[in-house]
């Protein structure tokens, strides 16, 4: 932490400054120059710097180290692989997660688990559960929706993620699904990530819609540090003041990620865009800039869909994505998915 | 619902429209233009706008019913008073809560308490479950501090109004608190939300960092639909590009609240602020700008705390604020604290 | 400036930034810590900080100094008072200007002058050349809008504030208005500001709907470095992810200001808020935060206004809120307007 | 325009509502429902909506035709190709401009020129006059710096795109330049855009730091209203809350410009990132969402620059991004620079 002092802060101001520093246990390096002193304060992580900000004679509060530890690149300088039996999430291959918003019916869930299979996709997801802004909406079919999603992955050979929205369903989602996902909406609910630092199995951990990338990491330390390393970070757009977007999709979160820390990061288009018409677009940008995967919203019929219809796309959709998307990656040394169950050839 | 089609649509797409319409249950009435026709449609409440929007031909979906029902001025004109025994948020007079913002020990909760009380304010505010970004960050005493802060409300005759984070920590907290509070972090935590619906004591819903105003009167929906009348909503604060204060004060959502809905809204300017130096500025203007009440931290020792120090008033600091409030609160009719306990004759 | 070395950086990576720092003739001084090297760097203000935060190794860069100077508080610890004859805004009386959003008519430009000097206002406000989003809206009278508002100004004794949009219309306008006005849509309009710079009148420089304090403060630094000392800050609503209102009116950038700077700071609560009826809660809320003056949009007919109708008081609102606001400026030692021409008696 | 009347609405109020819009010189069809009124509204554009939205009784006003006439694809329903002589933003082709910031040494624009001809720029971009937020800053080499890049395009056979900031320069950058930038600080400089109206070379139009898509095709309607119709549009990032980039790069710009308009648009990815190291990755995610276009900052001395050095990219970066985007482009049926100049072969 470096403390700066005010140009006219005087000798008493400095060290009082300084003596309150020493008493929380800290070491002070004084340096003044011409117009200011500035002190150089060693230990500082355990101590809350609006604290020392709002003392006489302080000017501003300098933090110099970042605030999480385990999710940091400082940390870990190489990338984070996680995997789910043979499926890699941060490796060379970038992974695709797709089909329905919620599950509704036997049939809608296996339709559209066949379409994304058909397509490329590696994960379905899919929800049971269903954080809704109105308690008038289509809350979720439950533990029957993860029976039929677990049953459509394993007839088609896909890994399962779906959505935890309190800690009271950790169990019975454990028992149908592969990684679980926390919700934009739950990215600060601590509870809930603390004990999914014990859970055994990976935790796909979306950005608020107004989370800073550095509390996204802190929300991420909360469950590396109990003890659970697969973390994989979703970005899903943010909340700004333009509105012809539902969000709007902050591609830059992609490198600056990579940058600060060693977790692998999807992204969302389809939250991103709100939009099926402009979910294709987010996709190829977000490999063109370094997504380790995608997550995607397919229903086999999205305008009887029961939820986020407007943004799922038409199984066709997907296919041509797909198709894109092959071309796009080898830009930047990344496969993806090399081979399709039964569209070989797509990829020529 | 309005649904606008775009000036070329052909009468193929908006026979298609209306079509769909039709199939999900609505009554249409097609009204052609020079350049556009506009569908009415009736009963769309239940449908998803964005549904429609996405089909061929539409320009725009335009929503004319409020997604909320039970907090809507609409639905009741008359204002709601929440009162907990004597003490009314909503009525003439300007509620004032006050209190550190967590309980750390037996005797800093007495004498923060002692000191609001003596100032003038009516219910205790402070926490026992606290929310923090970091993992490493001090996390609160539980039911200890409960116990304390009960105490010491019971002490100065101060109602209670303390933090809840989780339903597993609801019956705990029933048991001491006067007012559940839901923190800025789970306003949009709906399990929580639905189950407080259930309880039998007001809650004070904090407004989410990046939330509109009309979701926050969504979330306050999913309490008054489970049968709970009694909230209070807060304004704390949202997220926006300005850094020079941790958050920007919406002081507009007073008036709007007040236009859309009878539930009585409160202020925090503690939050809203970041530091205490700036707490007193926003306080005064949330009450002229005509706020039914405050929600301060206030710390016997703020220096000292072992959260939120640099933005919790001292005491004397408080005790100022509150005889300036005294002089504005007149100024639109309301009152505040008529008859502190031992300082009768501050407000000449 | 501080240099915050990665905790992996070699010692080729220190060597190389101290190398440039050197070369870019600053002084250098470094400290190395347990986990970090930090180096502390003197004369920094002449370079950019990104340009070092960009090299190898290199964690943050840490600014330590305001970039503004003249606008600052360090620069000049008491208060700027900017005056025009005796009408002197900074001081202990809080300044109301107010007036129509434009010139229209003689007629209309006369009676709300009448109005809004009946009530209490000191400066008259309208505009002769008007900004618009849209090419096809009223743009303005012009010169014939100058002499209208002088006219008017005078023959009810008040000074006048009205907005230049180009260098090119500075002289026409110094003609006829005590004020140059320079919109948020030109805050960062540096030909303008470096010509008023030059210019013998008080300048009120509106804050940008998306600029930061910081920058706003720059851009009164462009005025007082071309050695025009007179600048009011106006705050008039940022842009946010609210849509209930046009803007989000800032009430934290009052208190922010006086902190950072001795310029004098006005409030907006008319474009703050965009609609008449929540004009009067803003206005209310700017001078219980502190504001030295507010500047209001008031029309004798505002229903027939030809811009900015919706947010112009009736004249009657105006009153009232002037009665109110003589109520609030006594509890934060201000006084607003004291001897009103035709109602002596109603601050009692 | 649909004007929604409140539930509660009196009879007396919908009737001055409907004499007002008829006074207005409005047709009006009035359909009730069993809850509201809902008013259709023909001639609407003429009016403000907002001061409709004012009246007794009246609960939303909605607009439902675009405010800009001819941005619109309604309008123009195919693509518009801009062209200088033989290079054209909206084709098949992606046009590259590149280029240093600003103009410093003949020596700085002519190596920078070479380089980025080299890889495959068909544009050299480059300023002469600079807005620099502080007034301490760098602000350009004028003139002087206009001829040096007119010789470098010349000598490199690119065409030239220089900003203009006032309309005092129009005429002397109009002799040195092919294309006219208006920066972001200007997009709602409607004196300069005006006057651009009516010059003879396109106009490459930033988007406002803060601008909503319709206020950025508003401010294009100020030029096309004039009769010039070579406008390109050019996103390069918003304002938001995120401080981890200095701007939101807002990807979804693309596809959302490509539906409501039928200007090209390009993207700025190096003011987009902010710095050096991200600029690929948001030049990659642009070409993949669909840009007709880049423009990028390349210094041939980066770390030596007088402005813009830690975002502008090392000539061998740009080379090798260059050749990234040549493998991308194809997957969306675009190509890129098919022949350059000295490195046929690349592009396989």
């Amino acid at each position: 932490m470096v403390v700066v002092m005010n140009e006219r802060a005087t000798e008493a101001q400095i060290d009082a400054v300084i003596s309150r520093l020493i008493e929380l246990g800290m070491d002070v390096h004084r340096s003044s120059g011409v117009s200011r002193t500035v002190l150089g304060v060693v230990g500082a992580h355990k101590i809350d710097p609006e604290l020392i900000g709002i003392l006489d004679g302080v000017h501003e509060v300098l933090r110099i180290t970042e605030p999480y530890k385990r999710a940091s690149r400082t940390f870990k300088p190489e990338n984070t692989v996680v995997s789910t039996d043979d499926v890699r999430v941060g490796g060379d291959e970038v992974i695709v997660m797709a089909g329905p918003c919620s599950a509704e019916t036997e049939e809608q869930v296996h339709a559209s688990a066949a379409a994304v299979k058909r397509a490329g996709a590696k994960i379905l997801r899919g929800g049971a559960f269903k954080p809704r802004s109105s308690p008038y909406s289509f809350q979720g079919l439950g533990e029957e929706g993860l029976k039929m999603l677990r049953s459509a992955a394993d007839a088609h050979t896909l890994k399962l993620v779906s959505e935890v929205m309190d800690i009271s369903q950790i169990e019975l989602i454990a028992k149908y699904c592969d990684i679980f996902q926390v919700g934009a909406r739950n990215m600060q609910n601590y509870t809930l990530l603390r004990e999914l630092g014990h859970a055994t199995k990976p935790v796909l951990l979306k950005r608020g819609i107004s989370a800073t990338i550095e509390e996204w990491l802190l929300s991420a330390e909360y469950i590396l540090a109990g003890g659970n390393n697969d973390v994989i970070l979703c970005e899903r757009g943010i909340r700004t003041f333009e509105t012809a977007t539902r969000n709007t999709f902050d591609i830059s979160a992609i490198p600056v990620v990579k940058k600060l820390s060693h977790l692998p990061i999807v992204a969302d288009p389809s939250h991103g865009a709100g939009r099926r018409d402009m979910v294709a677009q987010l996709a190829r940008a977000a490999v063109a800039a370094g997504a380790d995967g995608l997550i995607i919203e397919v229903h086999n019929d999205p305008d009887r869909a029961l939820s986020d219809g407007a943004q799922s796309m038409f199984p066709a959709q997907f296919e041509r994505l797909m198709a894109e998307l092959r071309i796009i990656a080898p830009a930047i040394g990344r496969s993806i998915c090399l081979e399709p169950v039964s569209r070989r050839g797509w990829a020529r």
